[in-house]
């Protein structure tokens, strides 16, 4: 099967802006970000402004080429060293985020977002609306290192 | 800023197995999937099985190339013109699925889950934990038209 993985072309529909320049674990939560579209997709962002949340998917192009296999969660050797794919770590295959966001605001082609996890400058791959039924679940069981975070 | 938007170049981790050969909008809810994951990253699904949902971010290969700006949402015209990315219809400019399921069992390289609304030979991207602090989200509010779904 190793011969057989197909490669995938994308191309950013945008890029983040705020005032986070380096990569950094915490602190995310109030972090207020632009998140500027292209404009030749502006209209594609028609009707966004109806949902509280969305949901970014964008391009952690820092990670990129830093892919491991196993890692200790964050950084820290007192969690268990566990598979990439256990983690949210940055250093996987394919480095795309993953954020659920509240929505500020959105004007023509820029939203505005609280809690966006990525660094000025960061590629933005999509852009979904949060619809709860769909994206979240019920009796969730999570690692018991989770709860050291 | 159209001139400076990345191209991004990825690579499958794995591929959908399921008896779902052609798209499909409904009946997703029961239909038990294997992700097959390359043998080389084998390792890299260490302790996912100590969560009970994983979200998995996969290349909707029929809708490559078929990019809209406005939709029907589930190409209902009873549902109000909406911008693509308002939507989770396929037809996205980078046609990335975004799907949260139940993790069955894993056993070695191959993750069983139940709910993926992907087809039988779909690229699969990515592979994360669901960690319900991080990825569900309080306080929700939708566009009218998804009561109608």
């Amino acid at each position: 099967m190793a011969s057989k993985r197909p490669h995938i072309t994308l191309k950013a529909i945008g890029t983040v802006r705020n005032k986070v320049k380096e990569p950094t674990r915490e602190g995310w939560e109030k972090v207020v970000s632009d998140i500027v579209i292209d404009e030749s997709l502006s209209e594609a962002l028609d009707g966004l402004e109806k949902f509280s949340h969305v949901i970014v998917l964008y391009w952690m192009h820092r990670a990129a080429g830093q892919a491991l296999t196993k890692v200790h969660p964050q950084g820290n050797q007192k969690l268990p060293l566990v598979g990439v794919f256990a983690t949210r770590s940055p250093k996987r295959p394919n480095p795309i985020g993953k954020a659920t966001v509240r929505l500020i605001q959105r004007q023509d082609n820029i939203l505005k977002v609280e809690g966006l996890d990525a660094i000025d400058g960061t590629p933005i791959l999509d852009i979904k609306p949060y619809i709860p039924d769909y994206d979240s679940a019920r009796n969730v069981r999570v690692a018991p290192w989770v709860t050291k975070l």
